[in-house]
């Protein structure tokens, strides 16, 4: 399976990946594990998804937001580890900014998830926890936090 | 140790495990290591415990629910890797629907620690975090996300 | 690079660092990898920096609370694990006590990955996750997860 082939068959196109800043970095490899830090659902300097799910913003934009976080993690293993290096998917962390009253946390993460599987596959399937939490960076309505295993 | 007769001796049944639902897997194993998607508060369809602790729940309903999320991670280590390929419990973490003002969020993530070491004894002593949450899938009371060591 | 000598220049004094009660325990190690329990913002029985950010306190507070809590992982590196051990800190999650409309989360959490690359240089530069929670355990204002790479 050719990544970059198959992002071009979906038409995706990747926003640039985040850079480091200061005391921490986007990911952090150890052997074949890499750990990437939180992502937040923003597509660069051009759109940035923020609020609350289930008040300010709909599940249907949450799950969206949902994507746009995983498409930063996806922009991450092309440029910061390499497609070829990829193994697999191990886990993956949804946090949403939610309602307290709102709680269809594990639609909102599918965004992320389904994204991960159509264009990985197999390789794209993950354990997975889903929350929701009284805020996130920049007020982002979704940040997910990923865990992959390299080739050996 | 055979942790099927010492389930007998405790009286404990298991819920049936939880099942893949499409992107994301209840375990996934690299090498030695397990990760375990969350885990909520429900008993099959038996039982679920929903609702936020401090508010709608007790420290003691919020214990319970814990402990119905412990469960649920041990039929996984049952059904989906082996009682005796489990080398030991690595890290938990503790998720509590709570309300803003219950703080007591250790004491209700005991209900599922202290269900893991009367059953898997020292093998089941781990590292924790615990947090109080804005909401749960489908409103569970407490969500769990264990990893585990498998033996080599 | 000797930490010890480290901590003195720069006029660090590490509280007691905090011990197993009961179920779980504050650094569990498998392989080159610890998993740490979460930190909670205080300082021994000296200080606890408790309540919301956004509310109770402000993000300066906040960074101070952020602070305290790595106090306590590089306690528990110096005391149950050795500095000597020490390849590098992988990952870092801060849960931070945030009020809803709070949203300078990671402003917040970088009092404590500051802290750690002030003392560990490149080898404290971390993967890193910051969400706003709704409660932390004794009202604590910060708590922060981290896992280290141990040397092999």
């Amino acid at each position: 399976m050719n990544y970059e082939t198959r992002l071009k068959e979906l038409k995706i196109e990747l926003p640039e990946a985040p850079k480091s800043v200061g005391s921490y970095t986007p990911v952090v490899i150890q052997g074949t594990t890499a750990y990437l830090s939180g992502q937040v659902s923003k597509y660069g300097t051009a759109r940035f998804i923020q609020g609350r799910i289930g008040k300010d913003l709909t599940l249907e934009q949450g799950q969206e937001a949902a994507r746009l976080a995983a498409l930063n993690v996806i922009s991450l293993i092309r440029s910061a580890i390499g497609f070829d290096k990829l193994d697999r998917i191990l886990r993956v962390v949804g946090y949403v900014n939610a309602d307290p009253s709102f709680y269809e946390i594990p639609q909102v993460v599918n965004g992320a998830s389904d994204l991960l599987v159509l264009l990985f596959q197999d390789q794209g399937i993950h354990a997975r926890s889903s929350v929701g939490v009284a805020s996130l960076p920049m007020n982002a309505a979704v940040e997910i936090e990923v865990t992959l295993q390299l080739k050996a």
